[in-house]
């Protein structure tokens, strides 16, 4: 399994169904954006021991809430990180630690974002049973 | 045990003597803010089992590396990591991690600081045995 | 009155029936982080009078604008400084004043959502006669 | 030609109506905001010959792209940016350059805005013939 | 007096003798910048009456705090604050209020960066007398 | 040339001998992090024509003035730029071309920073010679 395709494998295996569609968008707008992002980002990236799925997930949703991105990478994440295990409190709780750190505006919008993807997650999950 | 007690009692313990310095430090200047960063930050926040120590503390790192705070805030922060437990190893990783998510240039500042950071760990490790 | 009947005191005096509605609507989601804004934020940063309510709303909209925070977070602060009795004259010269500070892109944008935000609260003003 | 004329005369070269357009809504809403962007901003920043045109671009578009401004502001500078004479190429590469240099998140963000924005920009071309 | 020299007569009044200084060391390397620091910085965008000094001085603070800039401009900044009026306590708070709105690492870094400067602008004050 | 060996060939003819240093520096602390940089920044991102050098230089510079990363990376950056063929006339209107972007503050620090930087540059080219 070359680069490129152990980076699809990880998007699948992190992001589900959604991932391989969102990373078929970019490729279709910049193949070698995608590329690169499924070769360093997904490939190289995650293809290391020493930090968890789940770990991974909890850098990546500080970063972003910090960054204040607060679209459609937010929700895509958010999804990723109850994919991985992370449950709701544990999402809460990591979205009132950056209130801390980051100020209350970019956690608010982030709590707001959250509420709406859960909904959204728990819809997809009945819809799959 | 009052909120403010609970803080400086978590404050020691995820930062050590360096913790309590930093916060008398701050508190010489404005005992307001001091006061707040006790009872709302080490009291409140860090006072939630949902996430434990190493959890919270990848958090606020990688808060921390994509603000762009580089100075004595990430010293500080590395070295509470090292006490929670991190693993120089999940650090670095953590930082290469954040790579992909906020560009090489951040990721190369924070390696320098933990670079040294770790050296000054260690000897202080060694003059405490 | 504990810190949190001051937290929502202070809420509903600065933001109004707007305030009340938004910090439900986090209580709802999570009633511990609206719980530490109600505390931290509204209780506490707000108990002091060292600065006035006009003075604290030009430090929140320039860092808001700063920040790049141009959703509901930015119409909920503008409403709230219109009700503090800040003057549309004097808003528009803080976006002004922000442009050499933070760029034109940012101070461009706020003045989007200002101008928006406005004829909601002259229509919301005229509701209430 | 004072400055404020040079300012709207460059406005139009660069952004062609749409900045004509937006700019008189600025001016709708704060005259003193939009005669400082003309004079300041389009009249004596771009009239400097130590840089070209599409230069300017590239370090505008990586301005914003870092600033995480992708709304209108993106958009209309992407409208820009293919007007100066910048390729749909040359403006995929800037992004996938800016990847390296802020992360995915914002580079795929951007991504999405200029596909949008192309596909507007090429109907809008097709109908002007 | 045209913009360039109110601009001069402007820096001379908020930053003092600092500000002179500084903007001659900004002229003799990009005499251009300068110069529209001046016209447009301290000519056009001081001179208006809608906000006042200290009104201004809150606004700029708080851009600062929430950048980031934790180097000579906030340290100029806080001086021009001093100088303007602002009492220690006023800083202080404002430095308190914004805790909340960017998180404690950037308040804590403009608490020492404020500190030094107040200890300097205290022995400058006394070397005047 | 693999795509690392690329990148340490693309590194030495962006920055010189101070690029080969920094790398190696960055590979002393983590292999893994500088085998990243190595491979997808300076081997796969650099590994494209739609963009010269120069271009990628100003963008990456509006890039980290943007970011407000003023220390060693800047200083990098400008060195590289001027080893691309930008002259100081090109550079100096780059950052007077941020001013209007970014606001006075970071293109003031970026002022300070190239003006030291260049110092040395001319320093560094005479001692070649």
């Amino acid at each position: 399994m070359n680069k490129r395709e152990k980076g699809w494998a990880n998007i699948a295996e992190i992001a589900g169904e959604q991932g391989i569609v969102a990373m078929e968008g970019v490729q279709a707008v910049s193949p070698r954006l995608a590329n690169l992002a499924l070769e360093f980002g997904y490939g190289d990236i995650y293809d290391n021991d020493a930090l968890d799925r789940k770990q991974r997930t909890l850098i990546t949703l500080s970063s972003l809430i910090t960054q204040g991105q607060f679209g459609h990478t937010l929700t895509f994440h958010f999804k990723a990180a109850l994919r991985s295990g992370l449950t709701k409190e544990e999402i809460l709780e990591l979205i009132t630690h950056c209130s801390g750190y980051v100020g209350f505006p970019k956690a608010m919008n982030a709590l707001t974002v959250f509420d709406q993807t859960y909904k959204e997650w728990i819809e997809e999950q009945e819809y799959v049973k």
